[in-house]
C-alpha cells in the first residue's frame, strides 16, 4: 500500500490578522509547516498552532522565512549564507520552544517562500541552512523542492530529506516547476490536481506541460492552505487517496 | 570564601547598531543576559554574542523583553499573562538554539526592562513568565529583583532562583530600590558602588538612603553594561573583590 | 433636513493581510479613516485605499495609531506626550503624501484604538496630539469621542472638531460608553443599532442602559468595518436614513 | 567664486540607538539627508534632526530607503517599481510633516543605500522614484549618482537634479565608482580625499584608478557621516575650501 505525506503551511497569520483555514485543514494533512515570526506568525499564533497540530496528531515542522513580514517572505533579499544560517537557527529554536512546552516533538524543517526558492538553486545558501538544522538537531527531516540544491545539501550533511512535489503546479520537461509568471504555471482545476497527485504517488510520474511523462520523486505533497479552494482540495485528495488505497502518513 | 555572581545585559545591539562594550566587559563578568530579538538583539548579534560568552567561559542566560525595539523594551505595555508566557517562551527558544549550535548550555533567564519591572509586582505576569521557563527547561535559573513577585513565582513553580541586587542603585528602608525619578536613585560614584557591592556580599547588608542598615539577599549583582563608566566599574569591582577575597562565580 | 457624517476605519490590512470589506463599504460612508503604517496599513495599502476613497467621493482622514502592529494599536503603551506628538505628525504626513499625489485633500484626523482611548482621558496626550495636527494643517478636522479630553484640547488649540458617537455601543447615564468588558457594552442587533443612530441624529438623545434618555452631541457616527455584519449594517443604515430624510454628508 | 553643496546622511539612529555625529557635523555641511523611518530613523529622531538642521541653517532632504531596518537598507530586495513609488512617497511625506511643523521647507530627496544603487542602474525603478517625488512636490531637487539612470529619470520628468560625487571613493575610466569589493575602492587618506574634492570642484576633473583624468559633473559632494574620521574630514574640507576660495552652499 502506497503511503504519502501531505504537508501544508500553517499559522501564517500575524497579530489580529488571520489567513487560511488552519483549524479546518488540520484533519486532512499529516505535516504542518508552522511560521516562526519573521515572514509571518507571532508567538501567540505559534503557540495556538502548535497545540492545534498536536490535537490533530499532525507532525510539526518549522517553516523559517526571510525577515520580511510586509512581503510575506516572498521578496528575494540579498542575504549572505551566514545570515541564512542565523535566521534559520533563530526560527527553529523559537518554534521548538512551543513544541516542547506542549509535550510534542519537532519533526521537520521546510524553508519558506523566497528562502525556499533561493536555497533550491544556491548551494551556499543551501549548505548554510542545512548546517543550521543539523547543528540544532541532526534528526530533523529537511523538506525541499525535489532534486534541488537544498535537498542535495541536506543529504551531504547527513539530514534525512523529503522531496516535495506540488499537486497544483505544472512541471517542465527538465523536472522543474513552470515559473509562476507563465500562464500555465498553476493548475486551477481541483480534479486535475488530484489526478496529478495520484499519478505522482502511484506511478512516480508526472505529465509535463509539453505532454511527456517524466519520473518524479515524491516524499511529501504540498497543499496550499491559503487559496479559497484549499479546503475543498484537501477533502477531495483525502477521499480519492482512500479510494485508491493510498495512505496518508500520520504520526504514530 | 565568599562567592558572588556578576551579571550583565549583553548583545543589545540591532543590525548595524551597536551598544555597550560587549567584548571588553565579558572577561569581568560571570553571567551574560543576552537579548533575544524583541526589545533588542537580532539573530546575527545573538550568534556572535553567544560565541563571545562561550570563549570567555561566561554563563549564558536569555534576556527576554517586550516586543518594542523602538522603546528598547522599557515602555510598559498592556500585555496579558498569556502573552507574557508566549513571548518569554519564544525568546528563550530562539536564544537556546544558538547556545546548543555552539555546544553550550543555557543556564538562566532574566526578563528585561519593563517586563522585569512589571513582573516584579504583578503576580499573574510573574507566574506566566515562570511557567514558560519551567516548561522549557525546569533546570533553568530565574534571575529577578530580590524578594519580588517574580522570585516568589519562580520558587513556587520549582525553579532555582537568583535574587538580584544593584551596586549602583540606592535602596529604601523597605528593601525596594529608590524609584528612578528620584534624584538619589542612582549611585554615580564608582567607589561608592563598589563599597555597596562589597558590603552586600560580605555583610548581606545595605545602607538605605534614610541611613539605616537593612538585610539584603544577594545571589547575583547586576552590572549595567551600557553606561560610559561600565568598563571602569567592572574592572574596579573585580580588583576590589580579589583584594577582599570575594570570588566571582565562573562556569566550571 | 438632518445631515450626519458616517465614518469608518479603512485600509487596516498589512502586506498580504487583508481585513474588513473596504471596497464594499466605501459607497455607504462619507468619511474614511485610513491607517498610516504603525498599528496597521502599509504604503501599498495606503496608496490603494486613498484612491478607493477618491473614487467613491469619500472624505479622507488620517487614522494614526500606536507603533504596535502585533497588537493592532489596541494595547496601551506608556508613551510620553512628546512621543504622541511625533507619532501623529509622522503618520499624518505619510498619509497626506498619498492624498496629494492623487489630487485629493486630507480632511480629518481620528486617532486609533488605544491612542484614541488614552487621549480621551489624558489631557496632556490630547494636547500633544492636537498640536501635531494643528501644526501640520490647522484646517484639519479632529474626530474624537464626544466630550472627551481630546475634543476639548482640539477646541482649545483652534481645530474644528467632530464629536463621534457609536451606533453599536451602549451608553451610561453620565454619557460615557459602557466599558467593553461589561456584557451589555455592545449592541449586536442591527435594527436596534440603526434605531439608536436615528434617534441620535433626529432627537440628539440616546437611551442609556439604565433606561433614561440623555442628550448627546453627534457630528459623526462610527461604523465598525471589520465585523462580519458591518456591510449589512451599513446598508440598513443608509436605507433607513433615506427613509427618515437624514442625509449622509458627502464631499461636495 | 566656485560654490559647491556638501551633503551628509543624518538622523540614522533608531530608538535608543545612535550613530554618527549629527550635532558635530551639522555646522560643516549644507545639505542634510534625513532618514525617514524605514531603513533607519524614527519619528523621535526625525523630529530632533529636523530641528537641528534648521538651527544650523542646513537644507533639509528626505533620505528614503528600503523597509529593512535590520539591514540598514543596504540589502537589495526584489521590489517592484510600484512599491518603490509608494515607499518613497510614504517617506517623503513623513519627513515633510516634521519640516513644516517646525517652519522649514523640504528641499531635496536622496534615496538611500540599496535603493540608491538599484535606481542608479534600473530605469523603471528610477522612473517610479522620480514620479513619487514629482507628484509630491515638483520643486524638490533630486540627488543621485552623477550620470545615473536616476538622474536621467529625474530630468525627464522635470525635476531639478543634483549630480552627486564622492570625495572618498575612487573612480574608473568610464566615470563609475570602483566597486566596493575592490581593494582600491575607498580613499582612506583624508588629505587625498580633500584634494580629490577640490579638483572636482575647481577643474571638474577626477584622476581615475588607471591614472587618467576624466571630466566629472559635480553639484553636490557626499560626506559620509558615520565613519570615525568623518568629523576630521568635514573640518579639513571646510578649511581647505575656504583657503581655495570655494564657497559651501548654504540656505539663504
Amino acid at each position: 500500500m502506497e503511503q504519502i505525506d501531505l504537508n501544508c503551511d500553517i499559522g501564517e497569520g500575524f497579530g489580529t490578522y488571520n489567513v487560511g483555514f488552519d483549524e479546518e485543514i488540520m484533519p486532512y494533512i499529516s505535516s504542518a509547516n508552522i511560521a516562526c515570526g519573521l515572514h509571518a506568525g507571532d508567538y501567540t499564533t505559534m503557540n495556538k498552532t502548535v497545540q492545534l497540530a498536536l490535537e490533530n496528531n499532525v507532525a510539526i515542522g518549522a517553516h523559517p522565512g526571510l525577515p520580511d513580514l510586509q512581503g510575506f517572505g516572498r521578496r528575494k533579499m540579498a542575504i549572505s549564507p551566514q545570515e541564512a544560517f542565523e535566521m534559520v537557527l533563530y526560527q527553529i529554536g523559537a518554534l521548538h520552544s512551543f513544541v516542547i512546552a506542549h509535550g510534542g516533538t519537532l519533526r521537520h524543517v521546510k524553508p519558506h517562500g523566497a528562502l525556499y526558492n533561493m536555497a533550491a538553486v544556491d548551494s551556499k545558501l543551501a549548505e548554510a541552512i542545512t548546517e543550521a538544522i543539523y547543528r540544532f538537531q541532526p534528526e530533523l527531516i529537511l523538506f525541499g523542492l525535489a532534486n534541488s540544491e537544498l535537498i542535495k545539501a541536506g543529504k551531504k550533511i547527513g539530514l534525512q530529506t523529503a522531496n516535495e512535489v506540488f499537486a497544483d503546479r505544472t512541471y517542465q520537461n527538465d523536472g522543474t516547476l513552470t515559473p509562476r509568471h507563465q500562464a500555465n504555471a498553476l493548475i486551477h482545476d481541483v480534479e486535475q490536481s488530484v489526478d496529478q497527485a495520484i499519478r505522482i504517488v502511484k506511478k512516480r510520474k508526472v505529465r509535463t506541460i509539453e505532454g511527456i511523462d517524466i519520473a518524479v520523486q515524491a516524499d511529501t505533497i504540498c497543499l496550499h492552505g491559503d487559496s479559497p479552494s484549499a479546503l475543498h482540495f484537501a477533502r477531495m485528495l483525502n477521499k480519492k487517496f482512500t479510494e485508491e488505497g493510498i495512505k496518508i502518513f500520520k504520526n504514530k
